[in-house]
């Protein structure tokens, strides 16, 4: 017997929406959050695929995160849109604020949309690509939780802040990267932790600040920012930009209102999107050719756009119209069902 | 005999404009390239002030760059200044573009300038702290030359492209960072190459594409980003975002057009601003407070947040009113006197 499991795509897809619609979420909400979900599973992006029912379901449970709650989507100003999640997930914020932004973008060439009060526990990377299948290019940030020390800091003041890019390939998979600002995620530093593994070296400090490769005392303490001081001005920027410039929670205080839970963050996502063509006077496409000779030049050396490995994943999967995940992770999956 | 020698700031500025007159720039370029380099200067950033006009008066002696040329402001889009410097030092395009960049975040929350055919030399700290003087948040990035190789490549095909963000902070000194997305700057690899001292590991390749600690074999071969493939997927970004997005060259076509004359970089530049008001709809003060609890904790645990040096000789150098720089620079300067 195969310790995996193949679930047909709108089987994978009914399997998730039945999950959350069980566990409290409205059709809208089971909807957004599937989207998200059934795009990083088909592309084999176990961490944020299925396995993020788990954080959802657990989260719903705690009782703080609404499931029905209908975005307020604000026309906040001619490049602005804010849109009021009011305490459900950020999908369905996204989803319903997507097209004014998509407009203002296109009117004016460069707009945001500030999610506020949601609960976040989506990778970004299916949001930019949202931009970028328009033709859009999008940059997309959010903190998290304060698990990250500031360079030269003893103790978690910022979040994971992963900060994702897209950029349109007209024909092709876009130019797309979603990286957290600290070394590792929170969930690899638990991985090392269950399999009793070292960590690297530069990657966490204890409580009391000093360096360790101990994952436990690790979890106890605080990540690193990847890169040093420049990757800790990065987060912080990040905390910023999508902390109070959006009127919205820092990592620090989105723990804070946690209280210790085990649920997924609430506070606040700013998305950024360009449009090439008003950016270069109309001049997009031949722009498009001087992108491309820039990715070429990158592979023709041997090294890798980001992403690749994940579109391989896609195009195998959308092929066999199919993915394949552990037969554990769909029974603890069925006992979700209600 | 003092190795220094003190210039009031008045002095400062009248050298510099009179340099830059003496070898071809007109009144405008000398004032709006003073004002950043003497920025610098009165911020102790040697390697950004007045050295920088030996690089300003050698690249106008190569013939190429434009000492009078009027930039056009273009009103691209409502959220979109383009400022075409028709070949002159990007800094006068940027003063020229500035109003109306303030005019549109003040008005659509959000906006972006494009500054396209300008030679650049400057550090971009002084161009977002002109966003943060006036309430603004602004990023700013730009390309180089290709000195730099992405993560997992062989030869250099990125810049050093800069990234540098600065967030207001009404009383104080703002929140500014300015880093190169390289390991290193090139001006640090020639140091270690001129003293004979080994670099670092992973700073660099030679021209083999194998690691290196040897600057003369560094200088021959391409530098690393910093922070792994995560610095090389965000140098790709700058490459897009300041090159093809606004219809300008990459790094590498900057490179190439140069054609291995030592003059400053010909290429584009953008600067995104943000208006904390718009964004926050009209609560910029409470998360002002909030940013402040931010920084609070970070300095709290013994960190720093960047720029404070900076900051601190910048106090100094105004309390005196004065400069000091080293003698054999003042005198080298001089002789750039005509």
């Amino acid at each position: 017997m195969s310790d995996n499991i193949s679930l047909s795509l709108a089987e994978m897809r009914e399997l998730s929406e039945n999950i959350l619609i069980d566990n409290g979420f409205s059709k809208d909400h089971a909807k957004s959050i599937t989207d998200v979900m059934a795009a990083c599973q088909q592309d084999d992006c176990h961490s944020h695929g299925l396995f993020r029912l788990f954080m959802c379901t657990q989260s719903m449970k705690l009782g703080r995160i609404s499931g029905s709650a209908q975005p307020d989507v604000i026309d906040a100003a001619p490049s602005v849109v804010r849109a009021n999640a009011n305490g459900g997930i950020s999908l369905l914020a996204l989803d319903a604020a997507l097209p004014l932004l998509i407009e203002k973008t296109k009117k004016n060439g460069i707009a945001a949309l500030a999610i506020n009060h949601c609960y976040h526990f989506s990778a970004l990377w299916p949001e930019v690509e949202k931009l970028s299948a328009v033709g859009l290019a999008g940059l997309a940030m959010v903190p998290s939780h304060a698990w990250v020390a500031p360079a030269g800091g003893k103790r978690g003041t910022l979040g994971t802040n992963p900060l994702a890019f897209s950029w349109p390939r007209p024909g092709q998979h876009p130019f797309t990267f979603d990286f957290a600002t600290s070394q590792f995620a929170r969930g690899e530093i638990e991985l090392y932790r269950r399999a009793g593994k070292p960590l690297p070296e530069g990657v966490a400090i204890d409580k009391e600040g000093q360096p360790t490769t101990d994952a436990e005392a690790a979890m106890a303490g605080a990540m690193m920012t990847f890169g040093g001081y420049k990757g800790s001005a990065l987060s912080i920027m990040i905390e910023l930009l999508a902390g109070p410039l959006i009127d919205d929670l820092t990592s620090k205080e989105s723990m804070e209102a946690a209280d210790g839970q085990p649920e997924a963050p609430y506070h606040g996502e700013i998305i950024i999107a360009f449009d090439p063509n008003l950016f270069s006077a109309g001049k997009a496409v031949a722009n498009n050719d001087r992108a491309e000779r820039l990715f070429a030049d990158i592979i023709d050396q041997g090294a890798r756009l980001p992403s690749q490995r994940r579109y391989q994943a896609r195009e195998r999967n959308l092929a066999r119209n199919a993915v394949e995940i552990p037969r554990t992770l769909y029974n603890d999956l069925l006992a979700l069902r209600k």
